[in-house]
């Protein structure tokens, strides 16, 4: 609430004394704040909500007692995991009942630093949805990885003057959070300094070493696994985001959350979300109807999924149907099926049944200045030579991928080969470093992931987005590669030394400018092509080879100077005695 | 939380790295989150929590499983209630368990405006209990009345800058707020661009007022003289302040705010609160008591005293036993009696089983700066002579003052009589201008205040506390008002042409330097002698007095310039045909 509306005129329009621009009239209104249905109109003015009670207004809706509720908010999503750009996301997800996100752009940041952030918030503004920012605190996400950016909290700080920016995103290093680590320190100071949030991200962290990421100012955590992990991190003081999203599944272990004793420090998050399960699901309106499937009060779970997040993150004029809150509004079928019919964002009505109803238009970019952005791609071409193995051994270390986990284990395997064995379930894969021009190229093995033929690359690839491509044989390989690299970025599905699809992601490398619907229907057909050429049950073609990159989560990665042994931080032969 | 602490040595300190300055071993912690008692150490380093779990550390302090809660807050209170100096208040309230107070300084402000905030900001300044200040919105609370001061937007924003400025204080005009009054706009504008706190005082407001009321931004309301109220203004957002001070009681009535359904956004509160009252019952321990002596959960009453509180104020690191809270914890005998043992203010111990084992010296103040509240008196000695009412008419109007109430009744009597006439309960009042020397003297009659003989005079009068004297005839009430203005402020009684007593309160007319055992035994004394003179039964001597000056609250009220009827807001012959 900045000083810049008309607060006389809100107040005269609440007294009753001059007309509401909208009147809702014969609501029954989620009460957030007492947990139940109240009967009465809403009059907005100004896109403001002005009055629970008797109205008239230039524009009268009859609601007929249908159940208004506040407008969703995604709690800690990853805009960039969509592949759309703002526009198409938010296209996406208005129908749903979001009318707010706080995304972290860390994937864009890897790709582009401060660039990436201000091509977000840029490309962000004036949509009926409101996008909010957590900086991120962790690009690259180990100094071992090359990524296209490194983020100081130097460079972070100037970003906190941006109205939009809510704080420090998830503080991934929470070892070196605990240890005190001097840049930590000080781009928590830097968020302390600005009175702004911190988010955590410190999956089975316990006891002291949870005191100490708590005491650095860690207010909330999205990695819960289990109830009792969410339950000792909110008795510390944290809240709790429940996150279910297309990488990560946490709501059936945390449904205990959200009960009256826990719920009001918990709130819903996506964390990563695929253009697909947005359409055939939902957003945060999807993880609403799960808890009340599950038998959850569906109080709690609109709270949890409106003013909780509101709240957390000092949003003070969002997340209840209350005087003085911004019109931000859905209402919903009932309060079993939580269909959301119409959302109103600001007073306005943006979706009807599903359908925008609002025209929504790119926020004009200076594509100038976001040149990173547009071409993030800094690469030569390949060729299959350069996915030869030269060195030498008996043994085979492979980073083996599991069905529907991101973790890898490793195996050691009697060989001598250093080429792919498809017959064995081994292939190759590489990660060819593209934002710097260097030429580095880490290269593998693979099995579980499937494939008897072809090869697949991609330029999502967590968390420093370089190029990755799997393959059975060299040639394919570059093949993928380089039409990923013509397209400046995207994914690839290659075969006998032809593309069978592609999909291209300019928006570095990770996003484009398609809608949702296009997106998804050339996914499929990829995801299609991908099972063609092998790919196991359970695994999925895109996602499980993005993280096979990231070299924070055990086990067994690969990155842009070859195979890393995560728990230890060091580069392990592939090929060895 | 700054940024001037030195993050690392806490973090190393929760991580176990280093030792703790202080360990409360073997603890049973209420845990404000999850409601629940929590068995162990609780490890402090530079006054701050740093960890839950199993600490050593410089000094431990075996609990032996005693209970620790966060230390209680007191959401409104205005300090000067007390009369004592805030050094003085800090000595009294600890002991119950008050780590910190919100205070709205409007007594002070009404006699020395600006001066007289900032005087309590100094003289407040490094106690062992935090007070914090809200900015009084309606100083003087009638245009009709004279003040000392008058205090607009502009003079208000730069105490914002001061860091122990929390918001502005109860905006008691509900009424020009709903009317949308440029100077309340002003102040609600003020508060909000520095994004502060907005405490409200409508008592009975209602229906699309409150609406308009709520609209502008008011965020609490401790004026709930019931259930239903108090329900209507937690479902439009507000926070319900539970008061129960000496002025007035709404904790029986509000008792079902304490159930899970509707707590979260309550607190609880004194508004007004005399030394006598501090001493036999306690503070906010007193409330917290009578809750759970009603039946209440004990975990649901200290999160209202401490968390509740510290949450709607926007104060991150307070309420709560959790890492990076502030070490503020005081440790209760029981969740029955509730009695507190110590209090720990930043990690120190302060009291002790109801002593102060910390030495509280008054902070350094300027005197030269504030002399306009170490001499407020601007008035000439008055004489018999100025208590003369010219008036004619054969109707009398009386103020009628009512046992256990703040509001008055109007009462017309037959008689043509100018003078006092105690044989049928009808004595003289009169209200002196005391900060400007206007010579301003306003004359009228009351009944129901009992007295029989002899003279009673107070400069805590509200809101602008001018001198108030009542008696039986005029040549006490002169020695009553010229006592209290030779000692710069404060109470007398005086009978038969003799000083009974008197009471000294130079600091503004309305505080003293005393401790709160000296005072409560002068007023005790001085009560006793006001009993004598025949003050009836249920009236409270001074405090009836001091509210009979007070022109916003109905029905009839008497200021410098005659009395008022309150709901005309126009002045009412005391005499007339």
């Amino acid at each position: 609430m900045g000083t810049d509306r008309d607060l006389k005129a809100l107040i005269a329009s609440a007294a009753g004394e001059t007309e509401a621009d909208l009147v809702l009239k014969n609501a029954r209104i989620l009460n957030v704040f007492t947990k139940e249905l109240e009967e009465g109109d809403i009059a907005v003015k100004d896109g403001v909500i002005v009055g629970i009670g008797s109205y008239r207004g230039r524009v009268e809706t009859d609601l007929k007692g249908r159940i208004v509720c506040p407008g969703l908010i995604d709690g800690h999503i990853h805009l960039e995991s969509s592949m759309l750009s703002p526009s198409e996301f938010a296209k996406a997800v208005i129908p749903h009942g979001t009318t707010a996100v706080i995304t972290d752009p860390h994937e864009i940041a890897n790709v582009a630093g401060t660039d990436g952030i201000s091509y977000m918030i840029e490309s962000s503004k004036g949509l009926p949805l409101d996008v909010f920012f957590m900086l991120p605190s962790c690009v690259p996400s180990t100094p071992l990885d090359e990524s296209g950016a490194e983020l100081s909290a130097l460079n972070l700080e100037p970003l906190y003057m941006q109205e939009r920016v809510l704080g420090l995103a998830e503080l991934m290093n929470s070892y070196g959070t605990v240890a005190g680590d001097e840049d930590i320190i000080a781009k928590i100071n830097g968020a302390v300094s600005h009175g702004k949030a911190i988010d955590g991200h410190a999956p089975a962290l316990t006891g002291n070493s949870l005191n100490a990421y708590v005491t650095a100012g860690v207010g909330s955590d999205h990695e819960c696994f289990s109830f009792e992990e969410a339950r000792e991190k909110l008795m510390r003081g944290q809240h709790i985001m429940i996150r279910q999203g297309t990488a990560a599944k946490n709501l059936n272990a945390l449904l205990p959350l959200f009960d009256d004793k826990y719920c009001d420090r918990c709130l819903l998050v996506t964390d990563d979300k695929h253009p697909g399960d947005l359409i055939s699901q939902g957003h945060i309106d999807y993880i609403v109807r799960e808890a009340i499937k599950a038998g959850k009060s569906p109080y709690n779970a609109v709270k949890m999924a409106s003013f909780n997040a509101a709240k957390y993150f000092g949003l003070k004029d969002r997340g209840a149907v209350a005087p003085g809150y911004r019109a931000d509004l859905i209402v919903v079928s009932d309060l079993q099926d939580f269909t959301v019919e119409r959302v109103y964002k600001d007073g306005r009505l943006v979706s009807l049944k599903g359908e925008l109803t609002a025209e929504i238009t790119k926020p004009p970019v200076d594509q100038g200045r976001y040149r990173r952005v547009r071409h993030s791609f800094n690469m030569h071409e390949v060729s299959a030579e350069d996915f030869l193995i030269t060195s030498k051994g008996t043994k085979k270390r492979v980073i083996k991928v599991v069905p529907g986990e991101i973790i890898t284990d490793e195996v050691i395997v009697d060989s001598a080969s250093p080429e792919a064995e498809p017959d064995k379930d081994i292939i190759k894969i590489a990660v060819i470093e593209r934002h710097k021009g260097t030429g580095h190229i880490g290269l593998g093995f693979v099995t579980g992931y499937g494939i008897k033929k072809g090869a697949i690359a991609s330029s999502v690839a967590h968390d420093s987005h370089n190029l990755i491509v799997a393959g059975t044989n060299d040639e394919d390989m570059a093949l993928a590669a380089n039409t990923v690299r013509e397209n400046e970025g995207g994914l690839a599905v290659v075969c006998d030394g032809k593309v069978l699809s592609s999909l291209a992601l300019p928006l570095g490398g990770l996003m484009c400018e398609e809608d949702a619907a296009t997106v998804e229907a050339k996914l499929s057909e990829m995801k299609a092509q991908a099972r063609f050429l092998g790919v196991s049950e359970g695994i999925d073609p895109f996602m499980t080879l993005a993280f096979t990159a990231l070299p924070v989560i055990p086990k067994l990665r690969i990155i842009t100077k070859g195979v890393v042994d995560v728990n230890t931080q060091s580069y392990a032969p592939v090929l060895f005695d």
